[in-house]
């Protein structure tokens, strides 16, 4: 048995050092679609699951997703992180729109080869995945739509409002550490959990895209004003999507209140709603375990049906 | 290897005939409790979990549960089902107040001797589930509220809407007949689930309750109306309950809104909520697959925590 500095065992030594995280190693890649732009993505992960696309939150770049919940999910599929263009390290600038990331989005996995994968939306891109199955419905199979709104919503990402601005106008709140207070309830187990989230985002030490800047906050706070407008019947676009989809959201989420998500699960016909208590925005990546387990059983579903 | 009469095996013989289900068969026991009342109710199950106390609907009686959910719940723990005062064959008057049902189930498994047990429910049930949880907190250890409301709910039980009156009125719907049409959506998907749920409640031959009569209704339905009405700060009642509980809901349910989930949810401290599409109030029973597994991961925490 080898030993190591201390005399312990080589199992001593595994068992006390943190697994390395393959989410927080993978190395960025770049994909160069012609005539168009360079987006920044990564991919890892293996198993009898179609790939799954994730999408990202309002101002999140590739170091946004939580390693807990990604190490997971890459175990039974392929993960693919994406930057829409203007984000992190993906050329051209921020749409303004949320049709126009849609089209970016699209543009990747055309010039990525997948032609079917599933697809995981956070937030702002919960908005993008709803618009790329209505734009190309053949590119998913299932979707999964967490913390967002369905175009029409309301109450979406109203950053002045006193409850999120007086987190996000605080010079004590550096980097990621806003997201401890603005995605979690400020509950002690909500700041808790905030608290090992933001942890666990810095576990990457290498290749990082960096926080975002105003230039892409202002842009996709323009595509949000956007979505909230509506025209025709309320929602009646929803009911046209039959692809099974699973949303997810915190009953206390400030960003974006739940009550967008009971609109989407109620419109969608095909879709299940699961929402966790003490959660705000970030509910997923506070039960990361729950939420990783009832996504992998959604997405291990063959039938045509949400039911899981 | 044992020959049948048509010269097939045993196994063979065994694999073409539905499994008896042992909801179907077990027999009716009666419970006498000491200067009060003699409660039908059945028990049946067996394994690891806390037994669970399931309490019924509007005018439904210990025939009224789905076997196909209560067959696979039994495997993992000791089901009891109960009639409650004056339902069945149940002794007594109707309650027409939810705390007066409550006091009797208390009562009911006092007799019994149960005194720690997760409890399911739904509808009418879940509002006793509600105040048994209130009154005697330490009774229950999990709670499963399917398609009811929290007192102060809206729009609970108006069996005059047109919607709901159509079916009550239609005297082509005999005996349960009329559940495939208010406790279904009108989908093919929903009344062919409907249907069967119908035709699985005839697998008990014999040892029934029958069909109960206009006294359990209007009783009951003047308990609702009472459950209707709050005084003081609206749901605040609720966030006093700290119970893991895993709320449960079809988005169409015309009896009881998915509205009052939401508000479970949102106000409960320690509740999941998990809706249905395409599902009215017996959204559990068309989905019993699913409800089940869901149910059985929820009862199977041991932790403090809902999240499952």
């Amino acid at each position: 048995m080898e030993k190591t500095v201390d005399g312990g065992s080589v199992i001593t030594t595994y068992m006390s050092t943190p697994r390395k995280s393959v989410s927080s190693t993978t190395p960025t890649q770049f994909l160069e679609v012609k005539g168009g732009e360079r987006y920044a993505y990564r991919r890892f992960g293996s198993g009898r699951g179609l790939p799954l696309l994730l999408l990202q939150h309002f101002t999140g770049t590739l170091d946004n997703w939580d390693p807990a919940l990604t190490d997971v999910l890459a175990d039974g599929r392929e993960l693919v992180l994406f930057d829409n263009a203007g984000v992190g390290r993906s050329s051209g600038s921020v749409p303004t729109t949320i049709s126009a990331m849609a089209m970016h989005a699209a543009a990747f996995l055309d010039g990525l080869g997948v032609g079917s994968c599933d697809v995981l939306g956070f937030s702002l891109g919960g908005m993008v995945a709803q618009q790329m199955v209505l734009d190309r419905p053949t590119i998913f199979r299932r979707v999964i739509l967490v913390g967002t709104a369905p175009r029409g919503g309301e109450d979406v990402m109203h950053l002045e409002k006193p409850r999120l601005a007086k987190h996000l106008q605080d010079p004590s709140n550096k980097g990621y550490a806003v997201l401890q207070k603005i995605f979690f309830t400020l509950t002690p187990s909500g700041q808790a959990a905030g608290a090992a989230f933001v942890e666990r985002l810095a576990d990457r030490k290498n290749d990082l895209d960096g926080v975002s800047g105003p230039e892409v906050a202002n842009a996709q706070m323009a595509a949000f004003r956007d979505w909230e407008r509506f025209t025709g019947e309320r929602f009646a676009h929803l009911r046209t999507i039959q692809h099974p989809t699973l949303v997810v959201n915190g009953v206390h989420d400030e960003m974006i209140p739940v009550v967008n998500s009971y609109r989407l699960s109620e419109n969608l016909p095909n879709a299940v709603l699961l929402t966790y208590p003490d959660a705000g925005h970030g509910s997923f990546f506070q039960y990361h375990h729950s939420f990783a387990r009832h996504a992998a059983a959604f997405l291990a579903v063959s039938s045509e049906s949400a039911i899981y």
